[in-house]
């Protein structure tokens, strides 16, 4: 595939002039003034690790100190620390086609794959299998397993190719899990179609948005997603391992047990009752406390949403993808790296994966050269394109950094040494 | 039993001066320093949240602006954060009795619950039974109804009266689930005498430190006690809903399985292989990503501990509490409450309880002259007595305004005012 493209043909590439009228003109640019990038560095690793938004060291150390330090156990109530997990899901809402109610802040990705995941096959007791997509992101998958090794009632795990995920739904499938952008290619799937070819089963879809909120549009409700899942640290920028979230359609809330009972769950907490008995609405997905200054970090993030349009985040998304994947194509050196994302804008999130043997040493060079990037076994590297604070002029550097480092010997250099592993 | 006890004998009771004096001779007042409390509050709520350590909101600053916010994604492996669970278990290692290795923070003392005893549930698949005390801190038997409705496999839950937990061991008992330290009344648990009891009946011990850790000495590896779970934001310190930590004995480590597999147990994270593997030791039981900043702020708070040995805790916290005991039942004022704690402190946690039918309006005549205490429902009042920053005076004041309250209208005036929830 990459074979057909022009290489090597820079007359036709933009300049790096033409990349820093883009950002002249570009409607988000103010945005990266709200976050601090350290001076140098060409981060291609948001989809990752968000940047910090600037206002969140004051807004930790009023938490801090207000809050904890001088209002202390008071604060539950008179900070809102109380409802936090359910206030800063309301904030996400808006980002994913949510209504507040139907979104809430709490664990981790994986744990929140493990509480719907049961919710789902709780709800429809006839069907052992879970469906989801071959090569689709680890975590999600283990915690599939995990689940149905607990259970031990014979369901199973059904692994599909991505182009056959529609057609594999039948009776027996209860539940089809997948992430929205695969997190190795950067493919977006069609969550609308998926959902449609599942409930045409009768079947419940679990969507896993951890790498496409934030950088891409998504609808759920439009889409008539049943279960969502997603991460708060990589495009939403809550900080290193930042709560996730969870999304549960409004109208299922009663049908999905949440088997993680715990007391920030119960209807009424501070009773201190014998009996569990779940809250009404999405309440109910919470377990034990939640971690506040997690919360709270995240919180600060979204707050630095207000005033943006998801729309322009995806356009300028796309635009920055296009310019990379059109300097790749444009760069003699970079002949030896094929391009493994979909080169259709609207199959791609905001991503782009290249591909190359030493990729692991590629993306160590690229690092001494401070463009961080990622590698994922056992040949890509990841460029993530975060479109609230990456620039056009840092594509075009990172991309003449890429050229650098495949004509010089930085890479070979790298044989052997140790990499820096990359959640 | 309150009825025999001296009341309104106040020459035999310590005077204002005599606590003052107490303080200059405390080998550990010099721990107050270290932690913020705001003035003119007293804090006896310690047990529920603990004070912040002083060093905290520069150590959090740190981790945001160089951590997080130059560091990126590198600090993953340049700043320790993929190390963090298991180098802060092991700080809390030794306030516990383990070994380094037999301790990880991780997610929430709720959740760690559902881990250990479906590990223990799974290890036992002969027995059925979840033994636990009746009245215990709910949300821990919340856990267990609903790992048993989540597994359907006929297990129960029953609850036996505190006095009757080791004769109600037997045979098809697979694990006795307890609180050390009771939330309520403070009444301090055996454990090492539960857990002989348990394992003559071939039963595993699965100990909630939550309300011990920190207070009292705790010998997991002498007591003989298999599993235990513990809350980072009490005596810990560790801030608002902090991360848990939960213990697994070492050589049950390749025994008691974790239901939750994700990514952050695997063997190999970062390998990104299609099943699921589990790490070897104490690292299994991982699920999803760290919250970092609430791991890295129980990180700080434990290092607070250095220097100080839990048996001067401890000496301390008793003569807190027997302090608190001998002025209540010096005070005539307040011969309408009952203190319903163990009066031998061997049996007696950080804490005492008193009863009356109008606790919630005490605590909130309390909580208005910044006297901050907590209610638990039906009828009682939680004095926690937190060593390291509990001076003998706040301990003569807070009786005092406790006096005050039940002989004035300050109390009567709050009947069916709303009060704070208090976690």
């Amino acid at each position: 595939m990459r074979a057909e493209q022009p290489h090597g043909s820079p007359e036709s590439s933009p300049t790096r002039e033409d990349c820093l009228a883009l950002d002249r003109s570009d409607s988000l640019a103010w945005a990266r003034d709200e976050f601090v990038l350290p001076r140098d560095v060409i981060y291609l690793d948001g989809n990752s690790l968000g940047a910090m938004p600037k206002v969140m060291p004051a807004r930790i150390d009023t938490c801090l100190r207000e809050e904890w330090g001088n209002g202390l156990i008071r604060s539950w109530q008179d900070a809102g620390w109380i409802d936090a997990p359910m206030r800063v899901g309301a904030k996400i809402a808006p980002l994913v086609g949510a209504d507040p109610g139907e979104v809430i802040v709490t664990d981790s990705t994986s744990i929140n794959v493990y509480k719907l995941l049961f919710g789902a096959l709780h709800a429809l007791p006839g069907r052992t299998t879970i469906l989801t997509i071959e090569g689709d992101f680890p975590t999600d998958s283990y915690v599939a397993e995990g689940l149905i090794r607990t259970l031990g009632k014979g369901h199973r795990l059904l692994r599909a190719k991505a182009g056959d995920l529609q057609r594999s739904v039948d009776s027996d499938t209860a539940v089809v899990l997948f992430t929205h952008v695969d997190y190795r290619t950067g493919r977006m799937h069609n969550v609308a179609e998926v959902t449609r070819a599942a409930h045409a089963h009768g079947a419940l879809v679990l969507c896993d948005l951890s790498h496409s909120a934030g950088a891409v549009p998504v609808d759920l409700e439009a889409w008539g997603v049943d279960l969502a899942v997603g991460c708060g640290y990589k495009y939403l920028n809550g900080g290193p391992g930042a709560p996730a979230f969870l999304y549960v359609r409004r109208g299922l809330q009663d049908v999905i047990a949440n088997p993680l009972t715990g007391w920030m769950g119960h209807a009424d907490t501070f009773a201190f009752a014998d009996a569990y008995v779940p809250a009404t609405g999405i309440r109910r997905y919470l377990c034990g406390a939640p971690v506040i200054l997690g919360v709270d970090a995240l919180e600060c993030a979204l707050d630095a949403w207000a005033g943006i349009r998801i729309a322009d985040v995806r356009a300028k998304s796309i635009a920055l993808t296009e310019l990379f994947i059109q300097l790749v194509d444009g760069s003699a050196e970079l002949r030896e790296l094929s391009i493994v994302s979909p080169r259709e804008p609207a199959d791609r999130g905001s991503q782009v994966t290249l591909q190359h043997e030493a990729s692991r040493e590629i993306v160590g060079a690229l690092s001494d050269r401070l463009v961080l990037t990622d590698y994922r076994p056992p040949d890509l590297i990841r460029f993530g394109f975060a479109p609230l604070y990456l620039r056009f002029v840092d594509v075009w550097d990172a991309v003449r950094h890429l050229s650098a480092v495949m004509t010089g010997d930085e890479w070979q250099a790298k044989r052997g040494a140790p990499l820096r592993f990359v959640p």
